[in-house]
């Protein structure tokens, strides 16, 4: 019999898109198990055993491409935001149903797309399964747009998600309480704020994105979120999304 | 008081994001306005409009970033994953919630990467928001990555969905009946038959994703995408995210 318990299964060694899932758990302070935090061996054999075509098609599950991967029960999903769409309401960190769970959604999918997604493609813009080593030039080319406009155009964004939000007092994004989308820009700002530190700082003070650097500190201190971050199961980054190579930025 | 018929708002002239949410209707038979069919002129400004910062937070919808929109009543919605997943319940083409609805989202936003997404940065490679002609030569590194290992790899996802879901007799892929994944497959397949002809025509001879070929005849067969598809209302492809680059093909 499947337990019952949320069961996370990522690459070890990395935050990358596993942070996004394990900040709700966090913040909510439910428990769960990390396959990424176990030896390196295993951690790794999790992910390509979930993988495997072997796994494909139990209890109705059909086979997943690509970690993260959430187990609950019998229920195997992927996609991260999809896993956060699962989450967010048995979590409390979002509705159920109804037209706020998708005007969420898509607030949720841009984030992913500004801040992570693209993110992904400055170090690896040509040759997705090559080092980054062989494709530095091409890197340096698609880092420039990002930091001088694609960056920017989504920190707009945020800023002015939180302008037309005038249901509550806070700092958040959606409908005047804390949602699994504050914990996804947070995510968002500070794998940047580690890969491009140059161009983060120049954008904080340039004072157009106040309202989403003081959401980001807000997070930051979430008791959850606090404890978490000072704890040994924040992986520091390194290889995984947010990079930092001195070259990718500003001159 | 808005009106309650479903409308859609996208660029108009390229089939792009806009076709994936197109072909639900089309295949529902359900009414709906497209604004990328009125005047060109007309058709700009609805999407510019709607992504003003002047029309964002009314009726408690947040801003959106970029097209596709979809309105219906009171709501506003982007991002095409979220469009589809608000719409197939409400077209007959996806369950409404449950495992089920998180498990076709999850095949969903799989497809779109590999289908959609991924194709997109063949032709915008390092430089999203310039000409395609300034990056020719890191398009053409980017495409053979895409045809050789990348697309491979989807089709083969595809394939293993279809061997893997034993509930019905049907060609879906999921749950034994068609849903609005199998029409994302659909325009997939048919899009990258139109920028990759020569790649897709060996990978199709190779015989190792047969179902998923037969899954696309099938959908081209469905009364209201057949009828759809001979129609004025499908836009032929040109300058959208499916491109012919005979530079990017195989040699």
């Amino acid at each position: 019999m499947p337990s019952n318990e949320y069961k996370l299964i990522y690459w070890p060694e990395v935050p990358g898109r596993g942070e996004l899932i394990r900040l709700l758990f966090e913040e909510a302070g439910v428990a769960y198990t990390d396959t990424a935090k176990g030896p390196s061996d295993s951690a790794v054999s999790a992910v390509t055993g979930s993988l495997s075509p072997k796994s494909a098609g139990g209890s109705g599950n059909p086979p997943v491409l690509a970690p993260p991967i959430l187990q609950h029960g019998g229920l195997v999903l992927n996609q991260t935001p999809n896993i956060l769409l699962y989450l967010a309401p048995r979590l409390g960190l979002g509705p159920a149903d109804g037209d706020s769970m998708f005007r969420l959604n898509g607030i949720v999918l841009t984030l992913l797309d500004g801040f992570v997604n693209e993110v992904h493609e400055t170090h690896h813009p040509v040759a997705t399964l090559d080092y980054y080593e062989n494709q530095k030039t091409e890197a340096r080319r698609r880092s420039k747009g990002y930091r001088q406009e694609r960056l920017p155009k989504f920190l707009a964004y945020a800023q002015q998600l939180l302008e037309a939000d005038t249901s509550g007092e806070g700092p958040w994004l959606y409908g005047g309480q804390l949602t699994y989308a504050d914990l996804v820009l947070f995510q968002g700002i500070d794998g940047n704020t580690f890969a491009f530190p140059k161009t983060m700082k120049k954008l904080k003070e340039s004072g157009k994105y106040d309202d989403v650097f003081q959401l980001y500190e807000a997070v930051k201190q979430r008791p959850g979120i606090k404890a978490y971050l000072a704890s040994d199961r924040r992986a520091p980054y390194s290889q995984g999304i947010w990079r930092y190579y001195p070259e990718l930025e500003e001159d």
